[in-house]
């Protein structure tokens, strides 16, 4: 009965496995939110899901708790009054350790075919949770949808798959014979058992709670370790609803639900300091600020820490056949959730004396402001221009809008838009600067949310040494760079490989450098500061569970 | 030219990746030092070549250095002579800096292939290193050949074995086509690069310098990680030998030797400490005591840290078919190499009303007796004696031995041997001390070097909880249970498997508990204190590099 999920799913896991060591175009689930996907339906039950848990309790049936907490603002306007039990970690982790003992002993195939049946009745709940993820982080429905249901999936059966892949790499038994010359040989059966490291942590962010919970989040689970969730004060629907999924998967297949289990609490609390230093979390998955994410690399000495902090994403233009191809893809980049990505641009190079294109020399300020104008276009209809830019997720990112302009030279204002259906929704465009390279004290530093720097550069070369000097200093995640010399893009190439970061080369059509695709794409190296692992490989999974082994003579 | 290396030893890294899959018995390089594997001369040639060494400066050829370290002694009474450069940090580390530029963008065959060359010029070297570390780890000869020079070239093979499995499982490119609906597809290329994290650092130990410091060594090598090699200041000559070597091969392949370096330095002086510290260091791989292990696992932060530190290792005696097999095993297990291996028992647990044999019911006493008579019977012949227990290798284990008798009842005394070649040599038998089960303070520690504990317990169900508790709170590498009943067997596995200790069930024969057989056992686990990573499994390999990834329409 217990490893059932597992063959159900076996042709999914094998299609997942075949695409991490192909890294080519795979996708188990539909991203698009179409009726034909999902059922005619689905939009509209989602929706009544979701609004289903407005103004109540959210129970998840863990132990006994202590109060409640709660007090999530949709960045459209709406105040959800959804409210949580707040766990007693004093009655919580006892209940967790029960659980842990019967699923550590459960094995690869049962914690692997949880794992993947929680993902695919999470695949069926995509509108319930696209909503939640809209209503939490201010991403429009498109994104919500498509990032924060399918794509985080993805994110998850990646992960899952590096687990499975690592793990089955170990044989259950081994015979061991050794030749002794004339006499017999020695002979011994071993056997091996993989051992999750114990109870995982997960700790959510607010603005993917769930593509970027979700990879060490299934990665735990599917190595045989019971996993805590603590989600974002702002952001815990998506998870909590996650967390729901799982537990229900966990009992039908005959395992204490407290396996997986939620700790919520009030903003600005400890919760997450008091988790990360328990001498019983021996995983801890981390995307947040740079501050708390070091602070738990430095402190949870006890754990595996896999951190996903700030970083600074860059552009550098050197050359182009398509400007307006370019400018378009930029434009979208800086727009696209209002640069509320960790792999959002937020400097863009291009040489003081300008740059060559397929219509001739442009001039610096030529190329910066047709960036500021291809902004402009994107977002002129105010309909379509909140389909792109969702809203604000946090009053520190208005804050840093309204700071923003005293940090150069305006090139284009960020404007206030009035969202046709969520008029109390917080929508601004973008804001974006020009400035001299000097001004590096500036541009360094992540200014999260849609401020962007045009800065003037020496050139190309000068362009390239300060991308790479500023991601091994204060972290990327992307960069991207424009040229039609194919001397500068092996150098970028090169650069970035020493950096850490993720290049992409002359992006002019529908793939932004803001993107990566499950399975092809690895989204960190861990090499710079930004983060400290990789979703997902390999490195990702292995250190979540070890090998035990005995042996005995035959 | 640069890949001759890896075309040549294909097969041998085939067979080596096979093995590691499959785990039974495999070896690449003759365990036996005997004339038809190694030539006729190898023996003769190979001490001779060790005693080249003697009285004279060992030259690497390393950059420029600050005078001389080297106070060698051998634990057999031969003092050694040779020095060694001193390097100037500031001269030598901006030299490797130069040398890995070209080091890590050869790419994983070539790393790869000078990590196989190198391991086939070192075992042509065997017996040359097996005299080196008889002299300088006080291991009996054939020890010093088996464990210093082919094991230790296994280990590192296996380690290399890992590193390209999990290198070459990603692949140098893809095509990436995303459907469009109608549209055309998306199309891209791909293009991933394996990058080494840096600067890898290896601390060796004064007993097991190759064994034990050959797996991350050439796990840094093979992800392409220059290497500095930093021995212990007692036994420097092994792996002097042994990065002489990887420099002939480097410069062979066309790259500048400076990618392998040897660091040594004067006892006691801070040198370690200042290594681990630098910013450029990013992996370091330790093996030697708990203090110095757990100071570089919270200090050097900015370093993927593998360690092996001291741990306590346990017998459980619950009843056995072939009690003077397991006498017998017992016996030498703790006097091979006089206890001196971080793999050899210290507790042997005892219910205090005895256990059942084939002969009857035995007392706590008998079986206690028997053990230390089994101890007296092996090295009741000097000659053959001193080949089992080689020589103390330091003035501390001697002070420990002295020590030990006030800490129990002695069941057998430890006796000064004088060794027939070598009459200066420390040679010291094993002491056996008997104890309650409440002196848990004193043997709970580990007291390394031939010093042993039978210890009276309630019952086996006690033994096998106070090793698990032990394990986890003190740390421990293998465990080893003597049963005829399936469900002690059966109980022991689960506590050892969650202790993360490596279990050996009922050795008579001629296995014993202290000794693991790459490919085959895996030695660690990483889930006690003894110990943060095993040798070798994927873990141990993942961390040393990460992959940089460029993407471009097509």
């Amino acid at each position: 009965m217990s490893s059932q999920f597992f063959d159900r799913h076996s042709e999914l896991l094998n299609q997942a496995t075949a695409a991490i060591q192909k890294r080519g175009y795979w996708s188990a689930f539909a991203e698009m939110p179409s009726p034909k996907a999902y059922g005619e339906t689905a939009n509209s039950d989602g929706k009544s899901a979701f609004e289903a848990h407005h103004n109540r309790l959210f129970d998840l049936g863990q132990p006994k708790g202590v109060g409640h907490a709660g007090q999530e603002v949709s960045p459209f306007g709406i105040d959800l009054g959804t409210t949580y039990n707040k766990s007693d970690l004093n009655v919580l982790f006892p209940a967790i350790h029960e659980a842990a003992q019967g699923w550590r002993s459960a094995g690869p195939e049962v914690w692997v075919g949880v794992a993947l049946e929680s993902l695919t009745r999470l695949n069926k709940r995509s509108f319930e949770i696209a909503y939640s993820v809209m209503h939490t982080t201010g991403q429009a429905f498109m994104m919500a949808f498509q990032a924060g249901a399918p794509h985080a999936q993805e994110r998850a059966l990646e992960a899952v798959a590096y687990a499975w892949e690592e793990m089955s790499g170990v044989p259950k038994t081994a015979y061991w014979e050794k030749p002794q010359g004339k006499n017999e040989p020695l002979k011994m059966e071993k056997r091996y058992r993989v051992v999750p490291r114990g109870i995982a942590l997960v700790i959510g962010c607010s603005t993917f709670p769930t593509w970027n919970g979700y990879p060490g989040l299934f990665a735990s689970l599917a190595t045989g370790n019971a996993v805590v969730v603590k989600p974002h004060p702002s952001a815990i629907l998506p998870l909590a609803i996650t967390v729901q999924v799982i537990r229900e998967v966990l009992q039908d297949a005959g395992y204490d639900p407290n396996v997986a289990t939620l700790v919520v609490h009030d903003a600005d609390d400890d919760t997450a300091q008091t988790l990360s230093l328990r001498s019983d979390i021996k995983v801890i998955d981390f995307t947040g600020s740079s501050n708390h994410g070091k602070w738990i690399e430095q402190n949870a000495l006890q754990a595996k820490v896999y951190t996903e902090k700030a970083g600074v994403n860059q552009i550098i233009v050197d050359s182009t056949n398509d400007f307006k191809g370019m400018v378009r893809n930029i434009a979208f980049s800086l727009s696209l959730y209002s640069g509320q990505m960790c792999t959002a641009p937020q400097n863009i190079y291009i040489p003081q004396d300008g740059i060559d294109t397929a219509e001739g020399h442009l001039s610096f300020d030529e190329v910066s402001s047709a960036i500021g104008q291809g902004i402009e276009k994107l977002l002129s209809d105010t309909e379509r221009a909140v389909e792109v830019l969702g809203a604000i997720q946090s009053e520190a990112t208005l804050g840093r809008i309204e700071q923003a302009r005293a940090f150069g030279d305006v090139v284009v204002e960020s404007k206030i838009l009035i969202h046709p259906l969520f008029p109390n929704a917080l929508v601004r465009t973008p804001i974006l600067l020009k400035v001299n390279a000097n001004a590096v004290d500036t541009f360094s530093r992540e200014h999260f949310g849609p401020i962007s720097f045009v800065v003037a550069t020496k050139d190309t070369a000068h362009s390239i040494e300060l991308s790479k000097r500023l991601a091994i200093e204060h972290g990327a995640m992307t960069i991207s760079v424009y040229s039609t010399d194919l001397e500068v893009l092996r150098k970028v190439e090169d650069a970035a490989a020493d950096a850490g970061i993720s290049l992409s080369c002359n992006l002019t059509g529908s793939v932004f450098v803001n993107q990566s695709a499950a399975y092809s794409d690895f989204h960190g190296t861990g090499a710079n500061p930004a983060a400290n692992t990789t979703l997902s490989d390999s490195s990702f999974v292995t250190g979540r569970f070890y090998v035990s082994q005995s042996r005995v003579h035959l």
